[in-house]
């Protein structure tokens, strides 16, 4: 038997790096999907945040939300540090990259997508950086439109954040009862793990759920967990199923 | 830790202010969101009135209803004072606003779409608009259709209103048994805040719901209350569970 | 607290009235909706000749039936009087209309939609009629097709209906499962009012039921009813729910 | 009260004339619709057959198969007389007509229908025909394709029917699980009746359904009844429900 | 009372001629549909080499397998007589018929249609066949796309093979959760007969079921059979419905 | 009876094996198809690894994932030998092949179809391939899209593969609650088996399923299975169910 353990990049949510083993394996590009409310951003935030106190410098590049407001929501919980979110994080703003583009089109072309990844390549170079949250992929994909573009798109974004040794998250919109893992069906093929975030009508109230459905490189739990948002960050605990809840 | 909370723009629904924590935060652009006959109108027309209560000038821009009608439909609350509204509300066609900027197409262009939203900003500015409501936001997303489009329109506006300190409500309208919370699912992922409004059927009656899905920047509960219209306004209590009935 | 009730135009079928807190409130348009066989049609007449008992005229704009056949089908009721409803119901077929106006093309514009008004709008003035029935509005959309076109077309309608103190039934032809309460979800939304007609299965029979999903300008019983169609016009009774029923 | 009972075209089928209290209204067009195997063809062939040993002449205009094969498959009821079906029923190909007509596109314009149906009503004068079945009007649907067509073609059609004294069966496909009553959902708008058959699982076995849906100008019941196809014609009994059943 | 019986062609598998009262009506076309793996081929090919040991000459039109590989893969059933097979069934590809009539575009017209036909109906007059089997008409479809085209298509193809005194079977691929009997719902209105063939599991296995949901020119058994291959070939027996099992 | 076992391909995975008594039919292309997570990949790499093992060579067609994160994902297994796959396993990027042949439009034509099967069929080959993978058959259907177009492209590549004594191993994705076995419902009714990949809930958790839905040339079991991935392979269980399950 070879032993090889592929290096992780923990997500610093001590619950999260229990399921997956130590974390995600490094360079990996994963896919968190869920509707709105569930607690994406949260989670991305989260990661980067806790990159940051381990000293990784990290990007987010915001699509459906200006960054300025982003940050401002994100400064409740207790261990942000502001100091060290604005020494290493960079926020942008996706829309400025394609001014500075001059991508001014609906659809884009494959050499637009080449542009695009040129751009975030560069940032990630000059920086250094080491954790890349995209927010949300699928915003990105409504200017791709066909499976093609998409694939193309996803597929050489992460083999270029890959070979610079980021590990990545990107943020997929689900409707809440979509049938599958994402908008299109084509990024969850591609990506290298799933991370899928869900609600639990329970007893009236709506809980938020967690579930890794894929993570290549790692074994891992695919049990449900319940995800808790709390002034210390994400807590997951087991999903302990009772009687008078949906999944939904 | 670093205190701080995000000012907040109270409803002046005092149950939805207590589920909120103490109302929207302030700045945010939230979708009301429901299929017609669960009370979106009711609440959006409220939330406007107490702030003119509260001397808090508001702006409802009406695009599936005559404005005209809707002041008289209005006026059977308790709470509401003719004067205050005269005084404090401003009413306004969108299909004015199409009239004046000579937009007489059926589908928007991106130019189109900037002219509404420096038209909307105008009348905003020249009148101290704190509060506004949009009535639809979806009958405004028939004339742009794509996805792209709309993203572009939704996160423009809300930027914009944010800066100049608005809150505003989104009206949403949904099928009845709608798998989003939106018609094109763009609108759920940019606003920064979701109030689902529901039917739920007991003992053969069709109760209102309520569920507030997201809000940025504020904790709140996710559970489902039931919506009262009541001569004084609506009223929300927790929703017990019994039998004989079903969740539309 | 400032009294103020909208002035009512009572439908004449005394169970609905009485849901409606005295009938229809003056000038709104409302949407009869429901599948085939459900008793759009039946409703609708009934409320045309209970005017006509009432001395207000009526004019019923027929787009999917031949006017002839329509009052044949009609006079099997106990109170109807051949000669009133020569004297104050106006029969039109939609057809007709379309001829005169030479609109021969399949697919309408946006002038041909203001021509089709003004010419409603004309029978109107020139009769002094105080109700309306377009059956059906549905198969007039089938000529807008897109969402703005209808929405247009149904808000004006009701603008010019509403300042001419009609009070007007619009049927919409629903799939016997429909998600929503129209064929392509406008209607519903920019309607005053929206009473579904549907069917329930009980013990092996179809029973027709009436619910009030929305009326703007009065607070309204939300229930179901069993509409019983008899020969003294139609009934309703509050549903009594048993055992070995599904609702349709 | 005004006596006023609507003449009646006597199905001879006795089980079903009991349920429309004598009849089909003279001059009505009735959809007989649903899915593949349920007994369209059978019960639209009885009607014309009961009708030629009545001595009303028929025609059957066949669309989706050779009419010769049909015949052949016809004859073994009992109460079949092949001299009367000879003497009393005409069998039209529709695509015979569209050849005469050099209607060799695939899809019609309004000037065909036109066409179509004077040929059809030619047809009908010359041979004094008081019974008429199209099998089907879906597959001269397809022909046609939007709702506005459909509409003018059924529409005008059932009015040139309806004035020539014929009481017609319009049979209708529809997909096993299929959400309305016809293909395009028009067709269900328009007519003035609509017999559904169906199919109800039943203890491994699956039995043949039939429930009237809507008969304009009569009352008639609308319980589900079980459709038996004996040698001696169609035999409808009430479905009582038992247990192991599901209905398709 | 006439008696006709129309004649039969047996399919040689003993408990289907049963269910239908001798064979299939000599002259019908039977869509023989279900999803993958339900023993559609195995089916057919049986059908002709039932019809080889009784001197019926069969034709094989296969489209989506490479039939060299089809018989190798046949002669693993003990009533298999290879000389037999050589002898009286001959197989064709569709592709090399394409081939032959230069036939290179992915969408057929309506003289493509004509053309194909005139190409089997000369290969069956040639060879004397009685027993045609198309594998799959569903992927000859797929280059007609329009209903109006696949009508045209069967229904001319049905005609000459019913006047030759040919028995057909068209294979139809199903989604395993088809809403009808075919692909695009035109087959299943058109074949004179239906043969599902579907799964259901028990008790974690999956059974092969049969139902026959029509038949023209004869009465049968509509109840749902368990199909079992076996290497005597298909046999049939009626399901007893027992507990933990789901038709799928 | 003639005694005609096709001759097998192991695939070197034990259980597997077992159920098709022996291993697929060699010259068998079968659909590996399922979700995300559901373990498609691993099959598809443990097929190649064990025929390697037993002095098969093998070639993994990638289209989806960069080859070499899939060689460093895959060697966390016991029986991996690294220098053994380096000497019998062939990998390469489908996006390569696409660039020697200067494919980069988004569509292909039926032309490019045959340059990438040649291209294909050329690897083989050089390299006297027995095994084959395609990951995914479905990232390529994309840029087919026309269901006739797919339907020529998965039959020429199984019959040149056949031909040359391959097993091929196509991979498929599915949503979650994909209705058919594969993505355009052409793959499955032209692959000589289906091989479907699941998910089941149990207590929880969730389970990955094998079920072997088709193939042609071998009778086989058609029971769900438990599938493991542990350190020494890919292992297969006889599903027992048991309560509190739910299959996705």
């Amino acid at each position: 038997m070879e032993e090889n353990v592929r290096e992780r990049c923990p997500t610093g949510i001590e619950s999260l790096d229990n399921i997956l083993n130590g974390g995600i394996p490094r360079g990996n590009s994963v896919l968190i999907t869920g509707a709105a409310g569930t607690g994406k951003t949260t989670l991305s935030i989260e990661f980067l945040v806790r990159g940051a106190l381990m000293d990784e410098k990290g990007l987010y590049i915001s699509v459906t939300e200006v960054s300025e407001k982003l940050i401002e929501n994100m400064i409740t919980y207790d261990f942000f540090s502001k100091s060290k979110i604005k020494e290493k994080i960079i926020f942008v703003d996706m829309p400025d990259i394609y001014n500075e583009l001059s991508l001014n089109r609906l659809r884009f072309s494959l050499e637009d997508i080449n542009l695009i990844i040129e751009k975030i390549v560069d940032i990630i170079k000059r920086n250094n950086i080491k954790r890349v949250v995209i927010d949300s992929i699928t915003s990105i994909c409504y200017r791709l439109q066909t499976e093609e573009k998409i694939m193309e798109f996803i597929l050489k974004l992460s083999k270029e954040l890959s070979e610079l040794g980021c590990t990545t998250l990107m943020v997929s919109e689900l409707l809440p009862t979509a049938k599958g893992y994402s908008q299109y069906g084509v990024e969850e093929a591609i990506a290298d793990g799933i991370i899928l975030l869900g609600n639990l009508e329970r007893k009236g109230d709506l809980l938020r759920t967690l579930r890794i459905v894929k993570m290549r490189g790692t074994s891992h739990s695919r049990a449900t967990y319940v995800l808790d948002i709390t002034s210390i960050g994400i807590l997951l605990v087991p999903l302990l199923k009772g009687g008078g809840e949906t999944q939904l």
